[in-house]
């Protein structure tokens, strides 16, 4: 869960693959004039109207090239560990090697936060300065099946990647240790360049993003980090915003989540067999899996679109004229065709608009079917009536709903409704997470993206999910998001990549991306 | 589909194992002053009383005995060609060497038929009887995985089974080579005593029982057989008719069913995305998983027990007044706390009686859910809003439903209800077969299952199918059913077996189930 959401632009250029690009409309049209991204990879225009001293800058840039190798070498490293919590493989030793990489960057305290799962890390850099940024990471990875891939993905191979340039090759190469090694090499620019950094840092990170951050709370509400954090401006997460076109897109949230399990079966019910039992006995047994059918369908309207779960959407907040008017803005520069066919869809529900169906990804909670697998799963048929059978579902929550109100919804429903008996086993999940326009992290962010040239398009949430809420919620209230210039794909998918050496003057590789964060930071510690 | 019915019988008692034998009531009683078989494995009482001259079935007896080790050497060859029409493996090989072993056991005429699937085999034996019967043998046997059984599936091994006796491991054992070779024993046997068969033999087999019997009409309306079977006086299939404790269930026919899948996708919808997308989107995307629930959910009463599609059951005939009687009579004696026991339920639907449940496993067409399909199936949670989902389903068809009546009446209920464009893929079926009490295979049964110390209780249908309608139906109108004592269990599952040798007497090794067959043929020559 989580980080692949941010992967999966909610106008589907997730999906794009290079090659596969259609015609689709540039909407950078206001940026043009400033989008003249130089043939020389690092010569920024505009530059000097920036946040950070020119001398200063030139100085880092040159630092950040010579560095290319050694920040190229520090990703390969990092992602020649798994650390997959899923299959809990290599997770001591990437907790081990993350703190390791902390302390060369330049984190003078770098602490193992026991949970109960796996561990979470703090850190800290003070630097002296004003200003201090929280930052989160992630060190784990998702799974991920060598047999699929081009390339092996522990390799973390380089690899020429026809019209996009060479590009590393690897299971968490753009989710998240691309992005996150590139904010390290930020670091160490600023540090080999003789520059004081311009912020102080407190850094949290966990070892179960992937599995929908369990024993996040436990690092962050931990009193020693909660008051660290408690000093923090803001959080942000080393991330890679370009899409194919270099264009990028700024979400003032996203949704919270929960995953959850439905499992009816005849043991808990009482009903039906306690095991698989020929079909010929349908005329005489329940079934589970009918039960389970039945229960489904009394979730949401006969279309399969609108959740009925009593009191699930009470808190729903409406979108502000401000949300809407972000989003007519948003329809107007997307094109509503191009995302069509990137997510091979048709039809939006009940045949809405594009810009109503934007509204629509972002105001309305969901209750989705994400599998379906019961009694026999093979080919063929099998003359079965089974025991037990399972829907595997996420729900998609907007502010004000919180992960453990729907939950308890869903149950309350259920045992009204006569399906008292189907288990609710949820998996992971969390609150929605929102942050202010006007908060010195988006401002900030928007400010560097303007500067290279990108006229970012605003949504007021993504329709995904990521953890935020630890951050934005109670007690910490703080505005949290994601920056980075950069471009990766296929998080959560074979032949995941990161692109290091751009051919494109308007995606960054990873040296520009290196400077993203460094003017970012400058930005931050002159806005916050 | 098919023949692993008649090894679930509608008591449950398929599902009993050796050793997990609870203290079912003895429901022989009636029987028990008969049932005084002696210590010597074919010392039957009464035989006198019986349809074979006696100085006939001594020699039969003796030969039987004598050709022990040949019958079952018959039995491991045959296994040891596997001939799985599922997987296409073996098929030629099994259909030649079926062909040879009727050649061998006296049939004069013996020809392969070629059909738009596996052949099926045409044989006659012309014994200058008065009378001729009908058989039906089928020469595929079920998939198996080798890793799943105890000893390996081809190789026939014979092993001691505690309590039970030696028996054959091997697929097919009992379903259906293991009665099918000891009907050929039988045949062996009289011509080795030098006996002449008591009746003619038109033999008619197919090699896709197990994948549903779809060209099975190819072969028995091909017009020569066709004429041929029109001068049997019955059918009969070679079966192992009695369960661990030796108690027989005669059936006087059985539902008919129809196997498909229902396929949902965004591609034949219009609707929803064409593949999996992520679940984010579901706000704005409609869902083929959730199509799919909501079309199986129409399909039956919210208890998930009553179908009601349109038209379905119009043609139900409700059972009679003998019927009912019939079904009375075997709640009487049949234990309803050992099938609850045995089948894992602890309840039947709408809390009926025993009776009840048996009037409504005889009475009442089904749709039931073999499997659900769709979407992320591993372990764990993956968000994505599918772009297929799939529901297995078979219907079990009382008379006079009809397989393409019951489909058309889907069809029909489905696009009516909106869901048309859901896709619905038989896979296999037919209809119902019923034959009368007072036929001769059915008369000819009893009269040998009393002879031998059983006294079978009796059903007017098997809730299971087999493809007996191609006989009972039009134009050929024959009485058609099983026949054969003996005993073997785990048709469709790892470590299928057959029994050789008896441990029990009221339970028929290979020797007593051959004489079984003896006796029926002599049997079914008179009450013709």
């Amino acid at each position: 869960m989580g980080k692949e959401f941010e992967f999966e632009h909610q106008d589907g250029t997730a999906l794009v693959e290079a090659g596969a690009i259609g015609d689709r409309r540039t909407f950078l049209q206001g940026a043009a004039a400033t989008a003249a991204v130089g043939a020389a990879a690092l010569a920024l225009p505009g530059w000097t109207r920036g946040a950070v001293p020119a001398d200063d800058m030139a100085a880092i840039t040159a630092e950040i090239e010579k560095r290319h190798e050694e920040s190229v070498k520090r990703l390969q490293t990092w992602i020649r560990q798994p650390s997959i919590a899923a299959e809990n493989r290599g997770m001591a030793e990437g907790c081990e090697l993350t703190m390791n990489m902390l302390r060369e960057a330049g984190f003078t305290q770098v602490t193992k936060i026991p949970t109960d799962g796996q561990p979470g890390i703090f850190a800290t850099l003070d630097a002296g300065a004003p200003r201090t940024v929280g930052l989160y990471f992630m060190y784990d990875v998702k799974q991920a099946d060598p047999a699929e891939w081009s390339s092996p993905p522990f390799e973390a191979r380089l690899v020429d990647k026809p019209g996009l340039g060479k590009v590393l090759i690897g299971r968490g190469a753009v989710n998240q240790k691309g992005p996150e090694a590139t904010f390290l090499a930020a670091l160490h620019a600023m540090r080999g360049a003789g520059r004081k950094m311009p912020v102080n840092f407190v850094f949290v990170a966990e070892g179960e993003e992937e599995i929908g951050s369990p024993h996040f709370p436990q690092v962050v509400r931990k009193p020693e980090i909660a008051e660290a954090l408690k000093k923090c401006t803001s959080v942000y997460m080393p991330f890679a915003a370009q899409d194919l076109r270099g264009d990028v897109t700024v979400y003032l949230g996203a949704k919270g989540v929960v995953e959850l399990e439905l499992v009816s079966s005849g043991e808990r019910w009482g009903r039906g067999p306690k095991k698989d039992l020929h079909s010929s006995n349908k005329a005489r047994v329940d079934s589970p899996a009918w039960h389970l059918v039945e229960a489904l369908a009394s979730l949401v309207s006969p279309d399969g679109n609108d959740p009925v779960i009593e009191g699930f959407a009470a808190k729903v907040r409406p979108l502000s004229d401000a949300d809407k008017k972000m989003i007519a803005e948003a329809a107007r520069r997307l094109s509503e065709a191009d995302a069509k066919k990137l997510m091979g869809v048709d039809r939006w529900v009940h045949d809405v608009s594009w810009q109503e169906s934007l509204e629509l990804l972002d105001s309305r909670p969901t209750v989705n079917i994400e599998g379906l697998v019961g009694g026999y799963t093979g080919p063929g048929g099998k003359t079965i009536l089974p025991g037990r059978a399972v829907a595997k579902i996420d729900m998609r929550l907007v502010p004000d709903m919180t992960a453990m109100d729907s939950l308890a919804a869903l149950k309350e429903h259920l045992a009204k409704k006569g399906f008292g008996d189907i288990e609710v086993n949820m998996s992971g999940g969390y609150d929605p997470t929102s942050t202010p326009l006007d908060s010195s992290i988006i401002q900030a962010a928007i400010a560097v993206y303007k500067k290279n040239g990108i006229d970012p398009v605003m949504f007021p949430r993504l329709a995904g999910s990521w953890p935020g809420y630890v951050f934005t919620g109670d007690p910490l209230r703080l505005p949290a998001g994601h920056f980075g210039m950069g471009h990766g794909n296929g998080a959560h998918a074979p032949d995941e990549y990161y692109l290091i050496e751009s051919k494109n003057p308007k995606v960054a590789g990873i040296d520009l991306a290196t400077r993203s964060h460094v003017e970012f930071l400058y930005e931050i510690a002159q806005t916050s």
